[in-house]
């Protein structure tokens, strides 16, 4: 399906459930992508940071596209993480996504090598050259470590190279400073009429619909699609207080996050591991395995994520 | 003057105003309070990172402080930065605030050091223990080189420790999650009624107020304090949309922070000496020289500075 | 061949030279090996951080070390980078170098995700369980954002899981920590007898062996492999102001790294663009391009390449 | 005393006895600058970060050095440490420095605040033209959080702004290019015959020295002077197989900055705590305290410092 420009609204960066081998579960996957559309999310990241893109191999990738383009069946664009060290290898997942259905690429910075911004800006333009899907820059310090400078989005946003920024960083002050380097929510006035702003934090949805973003990308709306949609909805109202309500109740969801100890395994294995066991106990996944080597949640951590789902409301999905 | 518990507001980190010589000038001090206090400000900051205190001799710092509390005239509270590298010596400082009047010390982290978590709690309960004032964390990762976590933050606010945090490490997320930890808007439910949490971003007031923040520490709120006031007096009467214009606004005149040129001084530099030159333009102080070794802002980057004033319709403050 | 164990002396990360298309130029590779062994060395790192293997596709990464194996002929070891985000990803290259007939492989920790120190001593062991060559662990801060702890090396060192360890974060007091930890030059006496220690350390190699290492991974030494050769033996045979002499001529010579433009490229592209046009102009490769999106050096940054090379005596390899 | 040119040898950051109190201990501090002239040092670095410079107040800091150079009486030179964060303040500091009677000072860049490189340039100028004492640059990135450039220290070398560097930055590949920057062993060739190059890492001491230091400053230089001073002259003397084993010795009594608990104290606060425990235990000073907020060494901690003394064959000093 064409990709609206610019994209809007929620955009869960869709996990990647496993099976017992750490096989990408296709069943399991396609049932999640039900779950999202039916939650009325208005587009899906496949690939991304929160769908282990870096844990998985090839071929598992390949699976993974094609298993969300054939769930999604057209009703909402699918875009395709293509996270890779350098252009050259990210330009071989971006032929495998095009050629898997994928609607739009996400690709961040060279990562690993030290990179000047100059070679940063010939990376993007290179990639948006050579495949023919609108392209998103991906600005993630925390995974990349270094960050996209306002100037630079701006620049590539404006000659047309990105279609969008899922921005990761954090960085709220810099993100309302690259909206209004982009002329404020009228974009169109400098020249970027369809360009997109994707906030990556789930934690203060409200706060970036009011400043102006475009939409989210929460890794919490696996969990609960509905709540991030009724957000978006209620912000788009301008029903501000009701906006903030929806996010308080998921700020109090969202610390399933912290469900593992934090002495025998690391944050992020904590994070992914807490939405997959929500994912299971709501009866959209088989299994909460998490790709290796992360240390998996044990059951005293599910129990956690069990009495904050119960807290929240939230059972059995289907 | 008794502060307010929490303390709530538009509460600006004052500029030091120097003279020729480096020294502070008083005048134009006492100047800006009054320009601060007739803009409608809720308290003030002297001796933040926006007050140049890590530049001002001890002796200057006792200057700012008493041009401040007795400019100030009981009218609004003053909070007085005591920042330094550990414990003993910034009760040193937190000594010399109470003598001159301050209402209330705000102090980081130690830096320099390496310091354990459990270090830094003892590092707050001691400052608290020998100093009869309010007591307010400065979290400035971007300084002091570690970041606060929400669960001492929330530990030294329920056991009456700290009497608010002035957050200035960008990480509204981590702020949402921790005024949830706090029991949200109504924090008395958790035993903190009184805890104040302001934000330290100038670019995200409106959201962060969203987000249910108490007031805000805004460095441009120097140059253009009304307008933060009127910010905030929307947010506070739920006129979302009319606080997210007044932040659209000030957001544009930020852009004055770049005034000075990237390949010859520091972006800390270009921000201070930005702010004195815009409080130049308004009459309100007599020169835009920061402390040494800052490079001053040159006559091409303070026309810069006037070309973003008068595009946000900024005239003589007096 | 077998690796020795330990594996000690002079062991290079092989330049990746690349034709005009950016393709593998296996002919000028070829010949580098070949200049390498001839100059002495005792092993060869195919697909380092030198050998732009973040850089490389995986056709082109099998091309390099079916290129590099085959120029060997036996006649050194053949170490094999094996870098990729996570294990899975390692493990699909850990097979492609087994085929390709490399003698042991090079893995980092996990990058991109943000691993736990248990998550990263599972990585090393699931890799040496499924891959049937010896592992060495590549500890580069600089690209992997983690270092790894004396005390996990020492782990993996003394259960057999690592056959020796390429330490290329700078950090030399820690690495005379581990040599302690390991027992000294006397390793045997700690269980650990045939651990290899080398440094990535390429000006401190005199240094690095009085320490105790037990050889060098010098990217310089693509381009002068006999002078590293000639400071090994020296060391070896105990002369240390020989070795400190050869080390000082090295030191002078490494200033082609920065032979490039600061402005206009990045430091880790003037470094790999500098060894490849010192290669090209003493005769052993085609071309100084260095892989997309690195920025090449210009006819001004090569001619100050040139100059150090003279001033090094250095002229046609062959 | 006049301050020998290049200043050579054995510095040791002296540690900082405190009492009951928490005041400075002279009595305790007396003994321990006989007990390190006696071992053969060749100066003094008073108020460095081992001598927890940080955690003192001015009154505390001026009678350090008091102390300090009234019981050095002239046998050795006395450095100063004026650490602070800018400018202004280090002034303060090093006019105190030269009332009290130091021979040199001691300035990191600026910190807490950011600052351009040029403007850092300026900090050591200004230092240099307003007190009449040589200066030494103070590398430490650990604490300062920027790194001194080669080219900016070979600058204030040549200007004669900096009478020697103090790298603590343990980037010793780094030192070895500023040295051959500076001409090599052979200084004066370069127009900075006077210059002193100090490294602070204690454990490569012998490396440092083959790579052509001029000088160490060993916090471990506390617990065994006379271990550090056989080990500079092995070195001096070119018996480096000498000065290899005397630092092999010295890494495994290293050992003891590791004694306290990692989970309930910081690194700095163990490293601290277990030199001036292991100089309680030889009979140098009264307690082992630490300055407030450090958490102090437990029994079991310093048992294991005593252990290591032992195994060091280390007894009462006097």
């Amino acid at each position: 399906m064409a990709l609206p420009a610019p994209l809007r609204g929620v955009v869960p960066p869709v996990c990647t459930p496993l099976d017992a081998e750490g096989e990408v579960d296709t069943a399991s996957l396609t049932r999640l992508v039900e779950h999202l559309v039916r939650g009325g999310v208005h587009g899906l990241f496949a690939l991304g940071s929160t769908g282990e893109v870096a844990y998985l191999t090839d071929a598992q990738r390949r699976t993974v596209l094609e298993t969300v383009v054939s769930a999604a069946a057209g009703r909402v664009p699918v875009l395709a993480g293509v996270i890779d060290t350098t252009t050259p290898r990210v330009l071989d997942h971006a032929r495998a996504a095009a050629l898997a259905g994928a609607d739009a690429v996400v690709a961040t910075a060279p990562f690993y090598t030290r990179t000047h911004p100059l070679e940063i800006a010939a990376h993007f333009r290179r990639i948006r050259a050579l495949c023919d899907l609108p392209l998103f820059a991906y600005d993630i310090p925390v995974s990349v470590h270094s960050k996209l400078s306002t100037d630079l989005v701006r620049e590539l946003a404006l000659d047309g190279t990105l279609a969008g920024v899922k921005d990761s960083s954090g960085d709220e002050g810099g993100l309302r400073r690259l909206m209004a380097a982009l002329g404020g929510p009228d974009r169109a006035a400098q020249g970027a009429p369809g360009f997109s702003v994707l906030t990556g934090g789930e934690l203060t949805v409200d706060a970036a619909l009011l400043c102006g973003a475009d939409g989210v990308v929460p890794g919490l709306g696996n969990v609960d699609p509905a709540a991030y949609v009724r957000l978006y909805d209620a912000a788009r109202g301008g029903d501000w207080q009701r906006a903030a309500a929806e996010q308080e109740r998921l700020v109090a969801l969202f610390a399933i996050v912290d469900a593992g100890p934090e002495d025998r395994m690391g944050r992020s294995s904590s994070a992914l591991g807490a939405f997959k066991a929500a994912l299971r106990l709501r009866g959209v996944i088989e299994r909460h395995d998490t790709a290796f080597p992360q240390i998996p949640l044990d059951d005293e951590s599910v129990a956690r994520v069990a009495k904050l789902l119960a807290d929240a409301g939230l059972g059995a999905a289907r």
